[in-house]
């Protein structure tokens, strides 16, 4: 009963002091795991990151293995999304292992799992979960139209500046580049209308483009504060 | 009547596979014509999409003459909006059959009217349309207001950078191009103020043009908003 | 008694006409006077340019003078806001007549006041005055803010990135123009920093300056919105 | 007791009056300060820019003790927040003259504290600082997911960028600055994705991370106008 107390709740000082320790685990693996993507590490560096992930996905599988030991519906648990993403944080490891070692690099990308091992641990997920569900249809229907508007915006720089750069708008699949990184106002600057009539079609779709594409911040901050109210509301 | 039902409705089975049917033959449609503009494309895939181009058409132009068939009154549909674009989704392909081969690049572009037959089976079109309707003054009060903020700003910017960069900032209408990049954030880097005082100028016109430039984004935000809660009312 | 009604009058066919004809002959003045920046002209389009600046600027004279003469307080129009926009529109010609050419260039750009005659026909201006005297005070407190926040961000970045690019922040105030750049986030790409200490600097004060320089245009769609209901509400 | 009023109070006009030379000292300070960072200057400037920084340092060192004597509880003034800025914004100069020259750069960075002095006088920080502690729990969430999101960027545009382009995209910490860079939408343009995987994934990075990026903002805008309303009310 003890061991569940301290595993599941957060009631217990065990118990909060077991869920400190798994968060901090979790953000050392992520730093290590940043580290070892760095260029002409020294062996002894390699060595300590290798026995890092040995050590810390030992310590997850401990964990993963109580969770289910604990569980009153051990099915239950391992089919839930937490039980799911705590498999998917250990799971590469073990498969770096086995399988060969070309197809290592997608496989390692599998650790950032890790990272949602840290939702169970945030209240921040969960008002973001409730602000979504409210406006999941009004963020459907604005990515729709963000893809509408940019697929517009390339064919028409394409017909535009095609002639005149076609190396930078080969086709519309890479005029699409530019469409997205201007309608987002990011401009890079990699590539840029020189065109007179680019430039008049770009300052027309950055008017339309600008309403449209800021709109969800707007949504979505106050579909945050509603959530925010409810929650504070039952708490209360 | 039957057949009444498939084309126009959407509460039989059939009718919702024709409506499916449709939207993803016009997806298709648009990825063949993003893919030909693709350059160094092989004679089988040029023949091939050609055959597509052939195909889609003629399911358009079967699908036009059916709804010109079914519709109680024939002459209503031909010249309501959907009649219009679903004459002007097939109109290029029989005009590039027609006319001498030169003039196809911008009777290609006609194409694109294709994506307005989305317009019919999307419910976001309406919502937007409500919600532009809603706002439609202070749209276009802003409008005026950013073409003058711009307007100035490309004048300020001309007589500042141009005895410094005259290639770059040749005259008002080049300077436009700079006040478009930079009031919009965009700032793709390839016109520049170096002067202390287009800078300085630039600074100034910021400031006013960032409280100018994002207030649509707010505005069509809650305007979406209020539309949501209107059609919701509307179907409970 | 007619005069007046023509002049200063919306209600007689004649003074909306005369109005629209005023704003045509602005738009017309504001063209030509981008157009006369334009390098290698001919002669013939200087000479059509300045017979044009001889006609535009002696009708706004007669218009000036005739509203003098319609005024019933005279002094009152004279030095009213509109009484001296419409002076200025035309003392910029008459100066540029008298006074040495060198000086020109400046004069010219204050032909940008003939914009101004502009807000006496517009419905956008009045919304916007009102919208901006209820936030004033918000807005000068953003605007302290901003300063505030962009001299903290210069004397920052100039410590990092001094060192190692002295030629792009060579003090601090070359890195002003960074920080503006950069809050804004126009990021043109002429400056950048390199070091690891700017980049981590840059990435704090983003993080606080996201936050307050977008906020003037959330104040300002609010305001607008409220400036635009009681002006709905007094015309019912 | 005049001189408690003077320095304390602002109801007699010369406590107004004190209150002005002190932020005009203040402003002039930094003024200076921003000066001397200046290259190329001559020894003439040098040395008045000595003798102004030894005499605001001075002033600023009177009005220290002054504001000691004149307190009423002088250990509550010494370490209130005010207190500890008045003595910050004077240290660094009397460090510099205590100190090895090596270790000036970071010290001189102190000086900035004068600018908290300033805080002492403005309205803007009152409402700002209400408006931040009503959503203080909403930034630190948004905070938080920033930092997930921008995390996660990185070590997904690693994965993809990182065979091609290994100097600019060498680690996941050197992807970490592109991510700030795009998700901002500053956009330098001085790295930038080349692979179709990267451009992809930034497109939909983009569309998750301008809907959380630009939150902040909006919440900011309604909080400081119920800031605003609140202080209003109360003076009333």
């Amino acid at each position: 009963m003890t061991l569940k107390q301290i595993i599941e709740g957060t009631d217990t000082r065990s118990g909060r002091l077991f869920d400190y320790f798994i968060q901090l685990l979790i953000v050392y693996s992520l730093i290590t795991f940043s580290v070892s993507t760095l260029p002409d590490l020294s062996d002894a560096t390699r060595e300590f990151l290798f026995i890092s992930q040995v050590v810390t996905v030992t310590i997850f599988t401990i964990e993963y293995l109580l969770r289910i030991f604990v569980a009153d519906k051990k099915r239950g648990y391992v089919f839930s999304f937490y039980g799911v993403v705590d498999l998917l944080a250990i799971l590469p490891f073990y498969m770096t292992l086995a399988v060969d070692l070309r197809a290592i690099r997608i496989i390692r990308l599998l650790r950032l799992f890790r990272l949602l091992k840290m939702a169970r641990y945030s209240k921040a997920v969960e008002r973001y979960r409730i602000a979504f569900k409210e406006i999941k249809e009004e963020l459907i229907i604005f990515f729709s139209a963000t893809c509408f508007l940019i697929y517009v915006s390339a064919v028409g720089i394409y017909y535009f500046e095609n002639a005149v750069q076609p190396e930078q708008f080969t086709s519309i699949f890479h005029s699409l580049w530019w469409a997205v990184a201007t309608l987002t106002t990011v401009g890079y600057g990699d590539v840029v209308p020189v065109t007179l009539g680019g430039k008049i079609f770009t300052f027309f779709i950055l008017m339309v483009g600008l309403s449209i594409v800021a709109i969800p911040a707007g949504l979505l901050a106050s579909a945050l504060q509603d959530a925010s109210r409810d929650i504070m509301e039952k708490s209360e």
